[in-house]
């Protein structure tokens, strides 16, 4: 069949892969409201194993679509880690025990919960939050790209330059068998279907089995993992190299004596390798697993087709004994060879787009793999929503990569140290320069911990990021500075950076008393926010400071069009709740009057002790002065954009910054 | 027909009504896995209105069942009561502030959410675990009761004392024309109507519409509001008196100046009557107004035909004045006359039951109805669920009367304080003995609050619970008292009472170090537990104790045959975690093996500190000796049955208690 008999269609966006990148993307699209397409060549959503670790900042963003309370509930917690190494008679014992995460660094913690579920809360998401009109097209196969070079730079409304021959795939093509894992089934065992899965057990068919069509997009994204299609197609390439260590992964209820299996555990053995222990939801425990037997060949490839869960199983046998441990359940396996590659490219001239395992591969132990990768399609989601809706100026994608990319080149280099670290033979004694020193390895995963947790990410300067510095050398290289760049006043809010996500302290409602974290009032609902810290409003000269700087923003033509629909305003003061009141004390553009609904009572909140959650302290956590207050700017993805002034030319840079932003 | 004609069935537990109480005994139902049916006349749930608060209480339950985050995100949560009243000018004024619910009672508070939700959460729940088998069957209304007076008191399984005809409406029928509120629809606002809810707006047609059937039960269970069928049919009356006072209801989304307007406020005006305001969900705002010119006829009722919003809002803007109320938007109204009663009877020969509105009637305002409706329910549904199955001897349900009845007793004399004193004219001074004193207002909603929270219920002496006194003087009058009363030794927890419900503090996983509130643990699933307080296990003695304990337990041949499957085993310790392990130090009866899951890590606890959520102290919040511990426990709804010792007397205690439970 020529091209031009096929049926044709357009959308704004098309995704590529429907994996928890895919999906995050996809949750953006619905939130923003986007005619978009999403489709994935398996038949179905995966139901056992993959990935499995959330990090913090995985479970804020899902906090901020609303459903990270179903993950805390199903998964299972990480507490503690327990190092284990042989002592002086080779023999292993517990050497350390460590909190799996600081002390301290937020309301999460790490998670474990696998890929399925966390797939499953995202397609509710979509669902709900689209209407239902946005699904997942699975068993659909991407075939030709094309890009018309022509109107590729244009991003006027009517251009669509992305050309995709899409082909629904027949049953038996998109059920293929996995060459790298396989499910046990055992009804004697608690199956790890959920029943609110159990609809996607069996894939729909749409009647269009066996044809192909047309899309013609806007912009489109690859999700599709570490073999990307995409990424193939613009010609893209990853860089780095393979290791010579090779894991094999399984996922079993274990039977064992040994007395930390259910904490997380990195287990040196004196000369049979390394094994870790995460334990799972379900009685499941993970173990990787170090396979010294198995060994590369010339071309540096070990040679999978031989590897059981039979040899796993007695390689770790080897690692934790005098220990026992076998199984009668087994959920999932696989077996890996490290990889440590990022992409040349995150992004073909802000049109086509790569996301998650398309641009970086590395190990899996560090639990790093599906968080960052949904937090590259979080950080695109919106930035794409808002251009796509004409709201935002399209030189914002560029920020994409420069953001991105660096910390994939971050990611890979903590994984290079990690692995080595955990992969290597534990030293015999201090003498020893060839093995790896116990010391240091506890060392490295307690400085990692912060890396690890998604926390310590860090934008560089942007049309988005009001900091000094120079934009290019910040990212990954992209120019991705402004006319002017603003530069935010940090030292106003010492611990609200800007660059990095706005952190989360309990602060009340002024209306209700109702203690909340702060950072769940920043919604992802695709609004930038404008975060006024009132300070003292009970002192006059800091009530006309603050009337002063909303007379202002009242007046502001620009920000006029943009304020509530593109633009939230939140309010935090510093005052005794019980002696201020919303109505008399805060001008109404921080609790805006409705005709139907009346005054809002969600927008203004105090930084006052709770009846029964204690003090949180905003002002002093903050770093931000009781008295004198200040204003902030987060985007969409809670990252911090600007810090300023109420008084003084504050205002001036506020709507200078929307000015660089908005179209 | 002839009744000889219509078709017959037979199923153990008939229930009549799907509200709250009847949703909760099918949840029971549910879990215990018996076979049960659910009518209710109405052709769905309901979708507005209703009740709407839920108590501490409720919310553990919830909790027990696993539902309570879902209620706890969908709520507005009520942090602080504001008084207001009129001064000296005769001008309302706040005159206090106090936290809703007294600091440190419970990890819940107060929360307000309307019935229809609640409803959605029962039926979510009874779906899942009764695997999709347990329907609520609308539009079928019971016709004939009759009861064999020759086999009710036989409690052979094969006995079917009762037969009811039931009839299934037409959808015309069964969807009739609401007599006391509506609901305005309104597509500019957010409708109450949850997306999962949407699924029940259609009556589902079974196709017996119009058709009769015969059902024989063992047992039945009359959920069926203030005006029961079931009661009539019985023959039962409920005691007590209207009052002159006459109260609208309005839910809408408030237009007002009142500052307190998001807060729980009771508002008495000079001379207009009260209004009590009760924050809700999606920007709305219950509000309870009196309606002082509306009065009752000679026979004590009011015409309440003559009433509409418009008069009720009109009440409310007298009361309320100086500040300005109106609503574009209301939800649902009613009004209502309040009417204090109880039941003469609970329980017609340990066959008929009846829970809920069927047999207590009161004011709603102190938010007790749907609370102590559903705790009715919830005190009998394990007993019947365990007698059915042929666990539990038939006598323990002569407890429901007895416990139940007793607390609605209490609940009548709490509501006519409260209900007085709320509706009364407020005192001009202290010379005012007519008026009621706001001092004495203040007193009485911070003592009710306990009461209000649930907490306090403290079932008497019986066979299922072992304390010291009267069983009959403790319960209603029921005879519940046991051949041999055993009497725990209460001063071993002092904090852990006898015939209250088991409190709750943090404790952790020996296992994996996680926190837990150890209520949570004690779930709803039809299961005693025996709890065992194991001391520090890492004293020798102490550890010869426990040792003898388990070894005693291990060798009970009439328990053996309920371990883990009727009586669950927890343990908490008071040892350091990090220097006890669990396969060591632990006897393996109190974490037992299964050859295809190994060990079970889910059941021995320890008094420690958490990293993250800091410390507990079990032993000295449940007053129990660190070094010695105890044994309590703990009956399926989480109410405490026995405290003893380790040593001695205990396990012959122990064993003596589910001896006189058990068949």
């Amino acid at each position: 069949m020529a091209v031009e008999e096929l049926p044709e269609s357009k959308c704004d966006v098309l995704v590529i892969g429907a994996g928890p990148a895919g999906l995050m993307l996809a949750a953006w699209m619905a939130r923003c409201g986007i005619n978009a397409r999403v489709v994935d060549k398996r038949g179905t959503k995966i139901f056992s194993g993959q990935a499995d670790g959330l990090q913090i900042r995985s479970l804020e963003i899902f906090d901020s679509f609303g459903f990270c309370d179903r993950a805390w509930k199903e998964a299972n917690h990480m507490i503690e880690m327990c190092m284990w190494n042989p002592g002086e008679d080779g023999v292993i014992r517990r050497s350390d025990r460590v909190p799996d995460v600081p002390v301290g660094l937020s309301r999460f913690q790490q998670i474990v919960l696998h890929q399925g579920r966390i797939e499953r809360f995202f397609l509710d998401h979509i669902k709900k939050h689209s209407k239902d009109t946005l699904h997942v097209e699975r068993g659909v196969l991407p075939e030709t790209l094309e890009i018309d070079d022509r109107s590729v730079d244009d991003h006027a409304p009517d251009s669509y330059p992305i050309t995709v021959k899409l082909r629904h795939l027949a049953d038996e093509e998109a059920t293929p068998a996995q060459s790298n894992g396989s499910t046990v089934q055992d009804g004697l065992f608690r199956s790890n279907l959920a029943e609110d899965d159990t609809d996607d057990l069996i894939r729909k068919s749409r009647g269009k089995e066996g044809t192909a069509e047309i899309v013609r997009a806007k912009y489109m994204v690859g999700c599709d993992g570490a073999h990307s299609w995409t990424r193939r197609q613009l010609g893209f390439q990853l860089e780095g190299e393979p290791t010579d260590f090779i894991w094999g992964v399984l996922d079993i209820i274990p039977i064992t004596d040994f007395p930390d299996i259910r904490m997380r555990c990195a287990v040196h053995s004196a000369s049979s390798g390394s094994l870790m222990v995460i334990p799972r939801e379900n009685k499941l425990v993970r173990l990787y697993i170090q396979l010294t037997e198995i060994k590369p060949d010339a071309s540096g490839r070990a040679d999978r087709s031989q590897i059981t869960p039979e040899i796993i199983i007695k390689a770790a046998q080897k690692i934790i004994a005098p220990y026992k441990l076998t199984y009668e359940y087994c959920d999932w396996w696989t077996a890996y060879q490290i990889g440590q590659r990022v992409g040349t490219n995150f992004d073909h001239k802000s049109r086509v787009f790569l996301c998650g395992d398309a641009v970086h591969t590395h190990s899996p132990k560090a639990g790093q793999g599906m968080n960052v990768s949904m937090q590259d399609a979080y950080n695109l989601g919106w930035k794409l929503g808002l251009v796509v809706k004409g709201i935002a100026q399209p030189r914002i994608l560029r920020t994409y990569q420069s953001e991105r990319r660096r910390i994939a080149k971050d990611l890979i280099e903590f994984d290079h140290k990690f692995s080595r670290l955990f992969s290597g033979k534990p030293a015999k004694d201090v003498l020893d320069a060839e093995g790896v020193s116990m010391a240091e390895f506890k060392d490295a995963f307690l400085k990692g911990n912060m890396f690890a947790s998604g926390l310590s990410v860090d934008y560089g300067a942007s049309m988005l990021i009001a900091k000094e510095g120079d934009p290019t050398e910040q990212g990954d290289g992209t120019d991705v500075s402004s006319k002017i760049q603003i530069v935010g006043k940090q030292q106003l809010a010492s611990n609200i950076k800007i660059g990095m996500r706005f952190p989360s302290v309990k602060v009340l409602n002024q209306s209700d008393a109702r203690p909340w974290e702060f950072q769940e009032k920043l919604r992802s609902d695709g609004r930038f926010r404008l975060i006024v810290f009132a300070g003292n409003i009970l002192s006059g000269s800091q009530k006309m400071r603050l009337d002063s700087f909303c007379d202002k923003l009242s007046s502001s033509a620009f920000l006029k069009s943009h304020l509530y629909k593109d633009i939230d305003i939140l309010t935090c003061h510093s005052a005794k709740r019980t002696e201020v009141e919303l109505l008399r004390d805060f001008p109404d553009i921080l609790h805006p009057f409705n005709d139907r609904t009346g005054w809002d009572y969600d927008s203004v909140y105090v930084d006052d002790e709770s009846y029964h959650e204690g003090y949180g302290d905003a002002y002093g956590n903050y770093g931000v002065d009781r008295k004198g207050g200040c204003v902030v700017i987060t985007r969409p993805d809670q990252y911090v954009g600007f810090v300023g002034r109420l008084e003084g030319d504050g205002f001036a840079d506020v709507e200078a910054y929307f000015k660089g932003v908005f179209v």
